[in-house]
């Protein structure tokens, strides 16, 4: 039996709200049905944000709705960001099972996200997620600028042990360390890792979420499996660039993870061919390329497949290319 | 004195070979410039193919001679790639102190490209090597499809560590082993380079040239730094695409490996900021977008800068995208 490593699926949600285009709500469904069947486990399907700050998102109660039968007959947990009591209680009206608070481990980013101190969004969370779980919901935290804040670069590694614990201790089931500007390196994450392993923090409740702005998502990746973490978030096809920056990366891309993943033994019960197929769906609703490697890859070797196996002719392509050395 | 770690440059020769566009002499030295001004100690400027094989590369002798008194000025070697004694005759004469040859840890790969067998292809390469260091040249060999083959699939391990240590008693410095097809995994790499380790090869003669296909690169750099390795090779902005695939991605991109690696702790002796601009430089030259990860964002975080500094711009674009978690 190979060890199981969870991708937790953040697309529909953490991809989308950062797309100018408004995706149907009929095709977020048709797409969170092709992530479901891809295999996974845990999907972020939306965000009961107030639509004005996401309108991407508005539709949030009706994704819930029209996907609680995938619910019903898989495996499969569906979560929403909620920012506050509001939003959670929209989330419980919609009927949904699981919800996912957010602050930030640096002071100004969570001033100027959230406009609160760390220690006010805090206790703030941890009433949201008491009445959440009161109302028997299922509740992850994300901790966002983990590795590093755009606004005071270094952050102090142990406010994040030190906020994750207090989230935990409020009833939280997992908490999920954000790289959100991409800044991380893998000494920093065996380094953090290490220290919650010090702080006594059972490693099953951390999720890594690492962005690719620098390329080095899938690296940063690899060094919080070997430091024992086996939960990580991704986006398919790199879904959630940054708008600043067209073509730029923001989300770590799913395919890449489960490829590796996969290749080095870990069971993730996904199915890659199948999530790299709802990555190319994802990308003819968007009518633009999303930038993950393996996506691309994917797609380029299905465009020159002709009457050959896309597979054959990918590597045809890939050693034409490298004839000369 | 924090331990150095170096990146092998290819992107003038395995970057430039690739592409669709001949780019000019004039910017191909230009370029040359940008990146012994980054810091770099190996770059692998051209190569002594057929020039009806590339014709990209055709201006290779021209090339050696115009970057001269780059070599002479600065700590820094310039390779050529030799397909055979005929390529090294043209390199000796063009002046060149360093060449690079090549060949397929796969058989029929090797078969396909080079039309012999990898044993006759080991007995003509030694020739060369040998003839190349009676020249007083310095002498790198490429194994290709080390960690998978595109007609193969699976490469025995074993055979690149005999054929890596045939090559180094016929007189190769150094061994580059590349994953042509980006197939390659972390866990993979600590295996093949635990194999070279077991038969006595000293890892300071390896180096590692991992494709981003599946966007595994980085990972598979960071196992083989962990492996021992302290050579890599790397393209500036991931040039060196896969031509069947647009988009796609082929080459690792040295700006997100020279970042890791810095914010590592490791001395690079690059210089970050210069060697982004090299690749800003490259792509205007090209005129179309190259695909590395800390490329895109610095290209974006620069044109979005307006009156601000670009760092500051680029972390507030940053924050924005995530300020709803």
């Amino acid at each position: 039996m190979s060890e199981r490593v969870n991708v937790y699926e953040v697309a529909p949600r953490d991809g989308l709200q950062n797309e100018s285009t408004v995706v149907e709500t009929d095709d977020k469904v048709a797409f969170i049905e092709r992530l479901v069947a891809s295999g996974y486990r845990d999907v972020e399907i939306s965000s009961f944000v107030r639509p004005r700050w996401v309108p991407q998102l508005a539709d949030a109660s009706e994704v819930v709705a029209r996907t609680a039968h995938l619910r019903d007959e898989n495996d499969v947990t569906f979560w929403a960001l909620v920012p506050n009591r509001r939003g959670l209680d929209r989330a419980v009206e919609s009927g949904l099972g699981a919800v996912a608070t957010f602050l930030s481990a640096s002071e100004t980013h969570n001033k100027k996200n959230i406009n609160r101190t760390v220690r006010e969004s805090l206790a703030a969370q941890s009433e949201v997620i008491a009445s959440a779980r009161e109302e028997g919901m299922r509740v992850r935290a994300y901790i966002s600028c983990v590795f590093g804040c755009p606004y005071e670069g270094h952050v102090d590694p142990d406010r994040a042990v030190d906020i994750a614990q207090a989230l935990l201790s409020a009833g939280a089931e997992q908490i999920s360390l954000g790289d959100t500007t991409g800044m991380g390196n893998p000494a920093q994450v065996a380094d953090i890792i290490g220290r919650f392993k010090a702080a006594g923090v059972d490693l099953g409740r951390l999720a890594l979420h690492m962005h690719d702005t620098r390329g080095t998502a899938l690296a940063n990746v690899l060094a919080g499996l070997q430091s024992g973490v086996r939960c990580f978030d991704a986006s398919i096809a790199g879904l959630g660039g940054c708008p600043y920056a067209p073509g730029a990366s923001g989300n770590l891309a799913s395919e890449d993870l489960i490829y590796m993943l996969q290749e080095m033994g870990y069971d993730t019960g996904l199915d890659l061919e199948s999530a790299a197929q709802a990555g190319d769906f994802i990308e003819d609703v968007l009518g633009r390329e999303l930038p993950g490697r393996y996506h691309l890859y994917h797609r380029g070797a299905a465009g020159s497949a002709g009457s050959a196996s896309t597979a054959s002719t990918a590597g045809t392509g890939r050693a034409r290319n490298s004839a000369r050395g």
